[in-house]
C-alpha cells in the first residue's frame, strides 16, 4: 500500500482553508423545511458544485420537485479503479428557539471550550456541512498531491434530508445508472467518544406523522361551554398519553411486529463499552432512563423502537391568559422503528388507534412527515472491515461497530433501489447539539475526520 | 312611578349616535392581556372619562399598578336617591387567530345576518364595550330629557377585566368608601335567548394556572436520544390526560368538597327552558356534551365544576417536521369552581399532582393567572324582584332567573369587601363569539338594552 504521508500532511497545511471553506458553506441559511429559504438551499446547492469543479470534478446543480441535488463525478487513476458513491446533505434544521443560541446560528466563528477543545459553532457544523467537507477535504489533498484518486468517486448531496428526502427515491431511479457503485460512503454519524472512531451498522427507521383533533367550528368561552362542549386539547392528550403503558411499551396494535430482541453477543459488546444512564443522559442534565424498563441506554436508543411526540399546539399560548376552549389541536408524532417493523402498517395502526379516539361530533385530519424502514447491514463485509482497519490507524482507539438511534433513509433506498451496501462513518460527538440551538462541530472531527477519509480511500482502493 | 316614555324615546332617536360613540370605543384595541396595547388600554379609559364628563358626570382616570381605573360620580335628583355603582371593563380579549376575522376586529361594521338581525361587528363589541354603552347611553337619555338622574350613581370601568383583574381588590379596598352603595349593577352577562332577559344568581369561580415541565437541560434529537431521555410533552400529557377519569369527574383530591347537588326545583326550571344537548351544542357545531356523564347541559355549564386546558405549547410546531425532544413543554389549564370550592385549596390540589407527576430527574415550574370563588345571590332580593319586572315590560317574554358558567370576579369583590349585592343583567347572545374570531353584538341587545337601563333606573329609584 502506497505511503500515504505526504497526503495526510498536505490536509493538516490545508486545514485553516478547509475550515474557511466550511464557514462560507456554514453561512448560507440552506433550511430545507421552511419555504422561506429555498433560494438558500439553491444558493448552497451551487457553492458545492463551484467547490467541487474547482477540484476536478464533472459537477452539476440536477434539478428536482423539491430543493435540487448536487451530482458530481471524477475519474479513478485506474480503469479499474473501484466505484464509490459518497452521500452528504447539504440541508440544515431550523433554528428555532433562536433565542438560545449565544452566536448566530448562520455566523460561524472558532471557540476554544476548554479541555483542549476548539469547536466551529453554528447550525449545520456538525450535521451535516461539516462531515460532507471532511470527505471534499480529503479529495482536495488527493488531488493536490497525487494530482488523480485512487478511486472512481461519485458524490451524491441533497438538499431535503431534513425534511423527509421527498425527491430522493424519484431522483434514485431516474438515475439508477449514473449512480451506482461498488458501495457508498455515508458521512452522517458520530464516533463513539473523542477519541473512539465508530462505523453504524444499525439504524433505527421512522414514520412522521401530524394530527389535528377539530372539535367546535370555532374557539368557545370555556365559562359558556366549558364542561359541555369537547375540547380537542383534552382529546389530543388523551390519545397521546394512551400511545405508552406503565412498562414504556407501544400501546398500539402491531407496533412490535418485526421487532427482534438483539443477539446476546452483540449486546454484551455494546455492554462493556460500559455506557451507563448516568453517564448517558447526564450530558444532558438528565439521569433516569425514560421508555421501556429494565433495557440499557444503548438498547434503548440502537435497538428498540419509539414514539415521540416532537411538538404539540393548541389554544391560547401566548402572554397572560384566555379562558378559551379551542376548536383546533395539533401534535407532530415520530415513531423509530427496528428490525423488519412496516412503516405503513404502524401509520395505519396508529391513524386507526387516533380514530377510534374521536368523539362522533369531532374529527381529525392526519399529515404524513416521511416513512423508512429500519436498516441492519452486515457485521463482516470486506468494505467494513476496511474501514475498521483505516480508522483505527488514525484515531488513539480502534473504531468500533455500533447501532444508531437515528434514521437515515437513504441508506435503506441504496440498498434496494441500487443494490448498494453503505458503510456509515461519522465524526460526530454527542455534545454537537444538532437539531438544537449552539450546534457545534470539533476542530478535532473535523481535521482527523479529513485524515480518516485519506486512509479509507486508500484501504478502498487497495487490492 | 313616572312615565318613561320621553326617555324611551329619547333614547331610539339618539340610537344612531349612540352606535356611533360605541364603534368609536370599538376602535381602540385595549387589549389588556398584551403589553404590547398597554397604550391603547389608557386611551380607552380616556374615551371613557370625556364622554362621561359630557353628559356630566363628574369623571376621573384613577391610575393603579397596571391599567387604570375610570370612576365617575353623578349626583340623585333627589338627595335621599338610592346610590347604586354601575361596574363594566373596557379592556378586551386578544384577536387570535386574526386570519379568521372576517373583518378587521377593531373596525366594527354594521352587519345585516338574515332573520331581521343587525349586527355590529368587532372584538369587545359584546364583551364588554357595547354592554357597558347600554347603561351610559341610558344615563344621557335621561339627561337630556329631565337633566337628571333619579338615582345617585357611581361607574366604575376596570381595564384588566380579561387578564384576572390584579388591581382591582387594592383598589376597591384603598377607595371602599367612595364605591360603596346600596347594591351594584354589572353589564356583562347574557340574554336567555333574544326575546328573553336573563338575570345571572349563580356564577362559576375561576382557577388559572399555567405549568412548566422542564426535562433535558436542551433540546435533543430524538434519534440519538428517543427511548432513553425523558420528553416533557409525554410527561405533560400524562398529567393533563390524568386529570379527568372515564366518568368525567376531575381526579383532584378534594376537589368536590364544597360541591352541592342543585335544588331539585331549580333544576326543574332549567329543565322547563327546554335547551336539549343538540340545540346547545349545535350552535357551535357539536352535539354530543362533554364533561361529566348523566348531567344536562345546562347544569354543565352552571352548576358543575370544570377543569379546562386552554392552551399548550411544546417542541416544533413550524411547517414540516423536526425530529426533536423538546426541553421544555407547558399548558395553561383553569378551572371552573361552584359553591363553596376554595380556589386555593384547589390551585394547592392541583400543584401537589402535577409535582406526584413529574420525574425526579424533570422540573416543573407553575405560573398562577387568577382565581375566584364562585357566586350565589339571593333569589329573591327587592332589587332582583324590580329588575325582574323592569325587564319583562321591555322584552317579548318574562325574565328568567339563571345560572351562569363563566366568573365575574368582581361579584365576589363587591359583596366581601364593600357589603354589596350585585344585579347582572346583560344583553349578549349565545352566538356573540366572546373571545372567539368574529366577535359580535346585536342591534336589538344594543337599543333593547339602553331602553332596559332606562326601566331598571327607574325602578330602583321608585319607594
Amino acid at each position: 500500500m502506497t505511503d500515504l504521508s505526504p497526503v495526510l500532511d498536505r490536509a493538516d497545511r490545508n486545514l485553516d482553508d478547509s475550515l474557511d471553506r466550511l464557514s462560507r458553506l456554514v453561512r448560507i441559511k440552506s433550511i430545507s423545511t421552511d419555504p422561506a429559504y429555498t433560494a438558500d438551499c439553491r444558493a448552497a446547492a451551487e457553492w458545492l458544485v463551484a467547490t467541487l469543479a474547482d477540484i476536478g470534478f464533472d459537477a452539476s446543480i440536477r434539478d428536482t420537485a423539491g430543493h435540487p441535488m448536487v451530482v458530481a463525478h471524477h475519474a479513478g487513476a485506474t480503469d479499474d479503479a473501484p466505484h464509490v458513491l459518497f452521500y452528504g446533505h447539504y440541508d440544515v434544521q431550523p433554528v428555532d428557539p433562536i433565542e438560545l443560541w449565544e452566536n448566530d446560528p448562520f455566523a460561524p466563528s472558532v471557540k476554544d471550550i476548554g479541555a483542549g477543545r476548539k469547536v466551529i459553532t453554528g447550525r449545520g457544523t456538525a450535521d451535516d456541512k461539516g462531515q460532507l467537507m471532511t470527505f471534499v477535504e480529503a479529495c482536495r489533498a488527493y488531488k493536490e498531491v497525487n494530482g488523480s484518486l485512487p478511486l472512481r468517486v461519485t458524490i451524491l448531496f441533497e438538499g431535503e434530508e431534513e425534511s423527509g428526502s421527498p425527491s430522493l427515491k424519484p431522483f434514485l431511479e431516474a438515475n439508477a445508472e449514473e449512480l451506482r457503485a461498488s458501495c457508498a460512503l455515508v458521512c452522517d454519524t458520530g464516533m463513539w467518544d473523542g477519541d473512539t472512531p465508530a462505523i453504524a451498522a444499525a439504524l433505527r427507521g421512522l414514520v412522521g406523522e401530524e394530527i389535528t383533533i377539530s372539535a367546535a367550528d370555532r374557539d368557545l368561552h370555556s365559562g359558556l361551554f366549558g364542561g359541555a362542549a369537547a375540547n380537542p386539547i383534552h382529546i389530543l392528550t388523551d390519545i397521546l398519553a394512551g400511545l405508552r403503558d406503565e412498562t414504556g411499551r407501544i400501546t398500539l396494535e402491531g407496533f412490535y411486529d418485526g421487532v427482534e430482541e438483539t443477539p446476546s453477543n452483540i449486546k454484551a459488546g455494546w455492554e462493556s463499552l460500559g455506557r451507563s444512564a448516568e453517564n448517558f443522559l447526564g450530558d444532558v442534565g438528565l439521569s433516569i432512563p425514560a421508555g421501556e424498563k429494565g433495557r440499557s441506554v444503548l438498547e434503548l436508543t440502537w435497538a428498540r423502537p419509539t414514539c415521540e411526540v416532537n411538538g404539540i399546539w393548541g389554544g391560547y399560548t401566548g402572554e397572560g391568559f384566555k379562558t378559551v376552549i379551542a376548536a383546533k389541536a395539533s401534535a407532530k408524532v415520530s415513531f423509530r422503528l427496528v428490525g423488519q417493523q412496516d412503516p405503513a402498517k404502524i401509520r395505519e395502526s396508529f391513524r386507526a388507534y387516533v380514530r377510534s379516539r374521536v368523539p362522533a361530533d369531532c374529527s381529525v385530519e392526519f399529515h404524513e412527515h416521511g416513512g423508512s424502514p429500519a436498516i441492519q447491514l452486515s457485521y463482516d463485509s470486506p468494505v467494513l472491515t476496511k474501514a475498521k482497519t483505516a480508522l483505527s490507524d488514525e484515531w488513539a482507539n480502534p473504531a468500533v461497530v455500533i447501532g444508531m438511534g437515528g434514521s437515515i433513509p437513504i441508506v435503506g433506498d441504496f440498498q434496494k433501489m441500487l443494490g448498494m451496501e453503505s458503510l456509515l462513518v461519522g465524526f460526530g460527538l454527542v455534545d454537537d447539539r444538532i437539531h438544537s440551538p449552539n450546534e457545534k462541530y470539533d476542530l478535532k472531527s473535523f481535521h482527523k475526520g479529513i485524515r480518516s477519509w485519506v486512509r479509507i480511500i486508500a484501504a478502498l482502493a487497495a487490492r
